[in-house]
């Protein structure tokens, strides 16, 4: 008998007492594994992970998780090789296995960086600017995210173990969540070693992730208000989840990325010749053999002009007649089996309900020639071309989860945005086209139906990394069928797991609350320019209030003279004073934030290194010659680097005139030293 | 027989063949109107909003729409008296009759403003930067945010006929969306009434907006994929809706915003001569009597410091003892009835429930004074205060809809999270203190728990919109129990109507795609340059390069002279050789900025009007004496404005060195006029 695989909860390894039921290999039926759950305590688990895993997330900031992130995909890879071999036995090829073993791990990649380029040290992120609530200055609203004080679950499906929970697991881990992670039965063996490779590494903290190897039992009702589930998988068993009422009514937040019937457009632009037909044609076999087309991504609608559909049907068959399907460890081979012989049953049956609207072009669902692995056995399918007939209802409702596609002519560009939309919302589109208008009108029809919309020609070919790769950088999921989920998407997947706040409260307290200056909080002058602190003696709130300086008619001829830049409104007299918004010579702009430097600066060595940008600058009132001007200076933000040995101070600038009327506004970025030895 | 109340579906009014069933005036019990909506096609009224109103809403720009808006807000402000009158009618005397109809008008300006300062003068939405997907640069991945062909449904609760329609009407219209709104029955007079005066407007496109009076019948059965539902309510309703078909299992989107038990907190640093104590029980005071408490944001749960709760109970009693209770029309009248008798009843039995766990203060449910009004058929209650006994359980899980608040005692910050907590998911929290420490621990741990957060102290007081207000530009809506919805917060609540989407294409078809120039796409230089051309001339991709230019040590030198900014890394070659970054002494980064606008700068007059803004300025390579420089400016976004004959202009500015290295990057913003004679 094989081994009985184990759950991970309450910091340690579960076995559970029964037999369990029996994982077979893809290609022979050999047995790989047991799974059971009986007998796991899942109310212990979720109050380990809301006792123990949530506060060892959440007492660390953004930038100490991302770190650990970077770390973990490091070790995962590598490790990875083992991966590559338990995924064989569900039918992976090394390069359907890649996509999940190193897609997973290089989500883990991306969350750490993004994590640290564009979240804060800290653990509150602040959401757009301070809204002002009143017209002295006293009330302001600022919109915070905070870490939610709840469990994150997972409830994978089988075709990306690795990938699927590594994806969830990255935004989740980001936002302060502690997971608990319930991998789909047929390829739970995956599931179970990649998570004894994380748990062995110890470089996540204790509690952070747990796992459930077999039913998922009563672990739902353990759930409530602070808690989230994410699902991957069919429409149906999002309809049950749906019900259930841990979600109904508990509060539970539940986000679905289900199966979609997503379809690839040809531009009709797209003539013989152009290399967007074999793109096009291309796209279609590879999403068709990729993983056996067991994607939630691949296409199973292939939409052409009419006038094109022979020309891409026997361009179609021609490839796929190419495509040898086997034991998925055969380098020969092109196409692995199915998960399982179930899952072959089940896509059977969707060809054959689609075959009441369409026509068999190629392929036979019953019969494959098989290259190596157990013909009766193994889930074998080899692929399956279907031609919709007009007016077709069943390529619309009816996803076969395999190597199948199905053609559709459309005649003009309204028709093929109303057959995508008869998909009822997809996870991704593509359009193939090189001409702009309708790359434009294509697109923009598909969006609202859409998550994600690959537009691809001769110009992105090579770079593009094709129709059903999800991206982390890059939001995932549809409406409607799809699930109506978003994930991923950078550091929105981060943010769709914490909760997002209005605060109203007067400057001073804004600045307690979030650790940034709001502005009209308290300034700090405390005789020390600010520029001769160091990043740990800098507070928010330090300033520097300069003298001010009075602007004159040379400066601006100087500057003129010095820059080059002698547009009319500074060197013109006649000219300027005809200009609507100045009337008269006014100082450059550039000028203004030159002097404003030369005013707030402090100008020996220290531990301020660099200037590096500045952002929202906004020129509010004309300088004119004789004006004065003063610059405040104040402490914003400060974000230590954890790599360097110095971090990002950002600066509230304002210049005003002799008025107190604010001139210019805008936020100076410098790298300051952690330390410093004057 | 009073009037009955008509829809207003498919370009026409409708009244229902039956008599309908009476609605009662709140104080007097006489009939106001009555309401039905038998025969009543409302499919009729979906089909209608798909094909004419969600077209011409779609037709037009964001600022169109915004400008629409501003005009409706205009016209109803000069017709509010009858909804005033007929707000008496339910029960709300004219200050509550303010936060409904006021509050609603303002909502509407505030959308008019936000949509014409932070959206497009277009019709999608970018969301964050270009993504690069591959080195070469060919490849981009781009979010936007497109409107959805679809229909949103309000679904109104009864407290707030005027506010609750605007408010979600603003939000959906600018993002694209007709909309269809089922007022709750007991004020469906009011909602009739403000629906009739925007019809009779004609300011917004017809289909726009459609009511249905009276039960929705079907409608929410018409639903699919790209429609929405907004629910505010009970959570028990919640619960049926997210139960329905269409929502389960349809793909319609639901948000939900559920009466909660807010609490309130006052903080243990606050002493008895302090003034947020005064501004506490204020606070309470307020809350209980506004609208009778009949307001979804009402403070349920009052937490006190266990040392001071009796001296706050003691001046809460002594307030409420000077609430007269009567006819709302009476100025002397300080609360007027609840909306009806039954509602009467339900607060009682609520009421009944809380004194299992908790005390009577102050009040009596059964037996208020009355001034004016009929005591028998008016449905007339005083406020109700409670004290809760030690682990009381009630008031965490009970909401009286009305007048009435319990007070619970804490110890310790802990506790008082824990307890605001324990209400598993509100639309508000106050915190009342005037301690820094106390106010962020207090507000970082209720904030996963809540959508708005309150901090009101001596500071703020003043400008304080006050714990029960939602105002347009914060989001309202709460996790857990208070429906897990998110409205308003400007522009947020319009995105949320969306679809978000992930475009990934070549930075050619991202450009025609979005409409705003995308990094990598065709530059064009037609041998004018763009400073010469006006708003109707100018083309995304406009581009003027200059020649290279080369930095010397005496340009340097000069402008540290000119402006003062001696900073050690510019006129020092020992020390600035010393620092890490540069090595050697450098340009000022505003130095660069400066000779690059001399380089691109068309200087004689013509269509750029000013320079009014530069946003993400980056300094990326160091430019050391000697080296050359060259910029690159592109039209990237051209934006019109309604309002002026000039719009904005943003520009990709690229800074290289002679190496082609990018030295500095940013946008310039630019106003330029919409027409020019040279």
């Amino acid at each position: 008998m094989s081994t009985l695989l184990e759950s991970y909860t309450a910091g340690r390894w579960y076995a559970a007492p029964d037999e369990g039921a029996p994982l077979l290999d893809a290609s022979t039926g050999a047995e790989v594994a047991r799974v059971s759950s009986a007998g796991l305590d899942v109310a212990a688990a979720v109050a380990y992970a809301r006792e123990v895993g949530g506060p060892a997330v959440r007492g660390l900031t953004f930038h100490e998780r991302a770190a650990m992130l970077k770390a973990l995909a490091k070790h995962l890879g590598a490790e990875k090789d083992l991966l590559y071999a338990l995924s064989a036995r569900a039918g992976a090829r090394r390069s359907d296995a890649a996509i999940d073993v190193d897609g997973g791990i290089g989500t883990l990649f991306s969350y750490a960086g993004k994590g640290t380029r564009e979240l804060p040290n800290d653990t509150v992120v602040l959401d757009g600017p301070a809204e002002p609530l009143g017209k002295g200055g006293t009330f302001l609203g600022q919109h915070v995210f905070t870490s939610r004080p709840g469990v994150a679950v997972q409830i994978n499906a089988f075709n990306f173990p690795v990938w699927g929970m590594l994806e969830k697991l990255a935004p989740a881990f980001l936002a302060g969540l502690p997971t608990i992670v319930k991998p789909a039965t047929p390829t739970a063996y995956v599931a179970e070693a990649l998570v004894r490779q994380v748990i062995e590494s110890g470089l996540l903290p204790e509690g952070s992730l747990q796992l459930v190897c077999g039913s998922a039992g009563s672990l739902l009702y353990e759930l409530g208000a602070q808690d989230s589930v994410a699902f991957t998988g069919s429409a149906h068993t999002a309809g049950v989840l749906r019900d259930h009422p841990s979600i109904a009514t508990g509060g539970v937040r539940l986000g679905v990325e289900a199966d979609s019937l997503n379809c690839t457009i040809l531009g009709p632009d797209v003539g013989p010749d152009d290399p967007e037909l074999g793109l096009f044609v291309d796209g279609v076999v590879a999403e068709m053999a990729a993983k056996t087309g067991q994607k939630c991504t691949a296409i199973r609608r292939v939409l052409v002009p009419s006038d094109k559909e022979d020309t891409v049907l026997a361009a179609l068959v021609e490839r796929l007649a190419e495509i040898t399907v086997g034991d998925p460890t055969d380098p020969d081979v092109r196409m692995g089996p199915l998960v399982s012989l179930a899952q072959r049953d089940e896509v059977r049956k969707a060809v054959e309900v689609l075959r009441s609207s369409c026509d068999l072009v190629f392929g036979d669902p019953d019969r494959p020639d098989v290259v190596g692995g157990d013909p009766e056995r193994g889930a074998f399918m080899g692929p399956v071309l279907l031609r919709a007939r007009a007016d077709a209802t069943e390529p619309h409702d009816v996803e076969p989860f395999g190597p199948v596609s199905t053609v559709l002519a459309y005649d003009g560009l309204d028709e093929a945005v109303a057959l995508a939309a008869r998909g009822r919302g997809s996870l991704v589109g593509s359009v193939v086209t090189h001409d702009p208008d309708v790359a434009r009108t294509l697109t923009l029809g598909l969006a609202p139906w859409h998550g994600r919309i690959l537009v691809l020609d001769r110009d992105d070919a090579r770079e593009s990394t094709g129709h059903g790769s999800p991206l982390p950088v890059l939001v995932h999921g549809g409406p409607g069928r799809a699930g109506g989920g978003e994930e991923l998407g950078g550091i929105r997947g981060v943010l769709h797991h914490m909760q997002r706040t209005a605060i109203q409260a007067s400057p001073d307290m804004l600045t307690a609350i979030t650790g940034r200056w709001a502005t009209g909080a308290a300034r700090r002058e405390d005789g020390t320019h600010p520029f001769r602190k160091s990043l740990a003696e800098l507070r928010v709130g330090d300033t520097v209030a300069s003298a001010p300086r009075t602007v004159t008619r040379e400066d601006i001829d100087r500057f003129a003279e010095l820059t080059g830049d002698t547009f009319y409104a500074h060197t013109d007299e006649e000219a300027a004073a005809a200009n609507p918004l100045f009337g008269g010579i006014v100082a450059h702009g550039y000028l203004v934030v030159s002097l404003a430097a030369g005013l707030f600066v402090d100008p020996d060595p220290g531990p301020v290194l660099a200037n590096f940008g500045v952002d929202s600058l906004r020129f509010l009132t004309p300088v004119k010659a004789g004006d004065d001007i003063a610059v405040t200076l104040t402490v914003k933000q400060i974000t230590p680097r954890a790599s360097a040995d110095y971090g990002e101070v950002r600066w509230d600038a304002v210049v005003a005139n002799g008025d107190g009327a604010p001139v210019a506004t805008y936020d100076v970025l410098t790298l300051v030293a952690k330390s410093w030895d004057a």
